[in-house]
């Protein structure tokens, strides 16, 4: 193992590689584009992972996380987050070298963009399957004819599909359930690409969320998968039924500062600006941030006991351990600890280190 | 009011330089030495504003902290975080330097350190008067000694004193709680100072907390105070009553992407890695992750109808907006968000701008 002295977030190059091939092997088999979200990793080195097996295309949550890939010559971005006008210069700096795609949600924003765009553009018009956060509800053909009509008053506007995110998927317990909300969502943007086949032939629907693209094997009646947190998963996934405790592929080492068998607690260095602060309720009713693991030479592994981060302040992480576990455990010991969230965990981190020791950037 | 094209956080000067007065006056009138905690702003530029008031010494939760307050001559610096002896490296650095302290708060952690200690460092010894996080019981003699056994073992070391964090004062809703918490502390700690004087007759007294700070007019007793999150207050210590909320001095300024006055919504740009993820539970029983207020050109007010976020995933946060007050919210407009918890927003957006539209940098 190589040396820890302060919180770090490790990261399992092999199982990151595994989480990679099963989903771009799965792609291939489907015939449909996996166009990946790289806001989870947000590291250009991930990204060469991700191109080495032939993926060329990806999705990004912010323009200036499509600025970074765009350096590292990816030339297909699409920024699926509701598009703020407000970036118009960073979009116009974007169109002019790649293919950028944004997203349009409501309608009256594409024409203030129009005001100062530049460039050609594609856009997806996104629709709300039932996740409810974002998105044009299908029926409401009304506001989805009006963001068409704006899209096809500028020769620099190209309408290039539509695009949902089923995160009420993370809420499923059951295959079954992430199953029939994917299909739901499939046969939801079928009927909408079919009534406006006519008069868009070309149209694309393009769906994403890690449950489905986990649990499914096959991906019929899309163009395109979005997945983001699947190329490291987290305990929330685990919890979904998307992977295995083992194909999480991060993990915080947070040296241990104090221990207090007689009240079960172990203080760790590793607080919220270092995990963020994304809880996940246990069946006991317990908020846990973090499930503990032990750092080994391969890796790390679950312990015969089990023992999860209680509390996080700012830099103190508090974490339930039985006494005679926590008998064991003297400060200066480093534990490994499973996020709740990785992609708030790595934002927070800012950087990855591999089991050898190697160092992978990414975007702060 | 400055150009606002994502998420910015903002800086009141004028009113953190209030809080700042306010404290540097109450600490001379009590003459208890003030050591500012810089962990919530953990930038150079507002450590100056307390050294332009006399302040000469301040407090930090790491060692990479304290090495960015040093390279700015601050030269007596408390790490108040359990020692971690793995930093060795980074404490020899420092040491070499500057009047360090650092904290033990459990036994056989100091031997450790100084088998690699190679200069001078003071010593605070943290003592648990009720908040139970870290710190020896004070009624724990036998651990208390041994500590002070491994502090007397070097002649690199000195015992400084004790400290205390009465962080469970920011449970508390009513100022008399606040007292008595910040009372039966002083006396705990005056107790062992008495017990120990024959020995060691300078031992210094260090307490601190934003709502005994705020809510308290004298210091008897104690040498020194630590305030922290004080520099800007969030709806957390306002909760408490330590601050108006005309007093919190930063604000989050975020585009609305979306507006969904039927289900009473707005979507902003500004999501967990913005704002990270504390939230405050409203006396109605829904989640806070931030109360909206209008930006104007004096900085912000408080609208006449209440929003809060009352949802953060990555990068959108959702407004819990009435649908009257939701109509005229359109995207492109940018709101202001008052932080939950100011040191972690603070952390996860690494930097301020001022009303007057200067950059105000921070450790990253």
């Amino acid at each position: 193992m190589i040396e820890i002295i302060k919180p770090t977030l490790l990261l399992d190059k092999q199982k990151c590689i595994g989480n990679i091939d099963r989903i771009v092997n799965k792609a291939n088999r489907s015939k449909v584009k996996l166009r990946p979200h790289f806001k989870t990793h947000q590291s250009i080195e991930i990204g060469k992972w991700f191109r080495e097996r032939g993926v060329q295309s990806c999705t990004v949550s912010s323009f200036e996380m499509a600025a970074y890939f765009a350096n590292d010559n990816w030339e297909d971005i699409t920024v699926a987050f509701p598009l703020n006008y407000l970036q118009a210069d960073i979009i116009n700096n974007l169109a002019q070298k790649i293919k950028l795609n944004v997203l349009l949600t409501v309608p009256d924003v594409l024409p203030e963009l129009l005001k100062k765009l530049k460039y050609g553009i594609g856009v997806f018009i996104e629709v709300d399957t039932g996740y409810h956060r974002t998105g044009i509800d299908p029926s409401d053909t009304k506001t989805l004819d009006k963001i068409i009509e704006e899209v096809e008053s500028s020769s620099l506007t190209t309408l290039e599909g539509f695009l949902s995110h089923a995160g009420h998927t993370y809420k499923c317990r059951e295959k079954s359930e992430v199953e029939a909300i994917h299909h739901h969502e499939v046969k939801l943007m079928n009927e909408l690409r079919d009534k406006y086949k006519t008069q868009f032939p070309e149209l694309k629907l393009s769906v994403g969320d890690t449950p489905s693209a986990s649990m499914l094997e096959s991906f019929s009646g899309v163009d395109e998968i979005r997945v983001g947190n699947l190329v490291f998963y987290d305990l929330v996934q685990q919890r979904v039924g998307s992977c295995t405790m083992d194909q999480i592929a991060v993990a915080m080492a947070c040296p241990v500062v104090a221990s207090y068998p007689h009240r079960n607690e172990i203080i760790i260095y590793g607080g919220g600006v270092h995990f963020s602060k994304d809880g996940l309720t246990l069946p006991g009713g317990e908020v846990s941030y973090g499930t503990v693991v032990r750092l080994n030479q391969e890796g790390w592994e679950l312990p015969p006991t089990s023992m999860f981060v209680k509390s996080l302040s700012q830099e103190h992480g508090i974490i339930h351990a039985p006494s005679k576990m926590a008998e064991t455990i003297k400060p200066g010991d480093v534990l490994g600890i499973l996020p709740v969230h990785a992609c708030l965990t790595a934002d927070a981190m800012g950087g990855y280190v591999t089991l050898a020791g190697e160092k992978i950037e990414r975007l702060n």
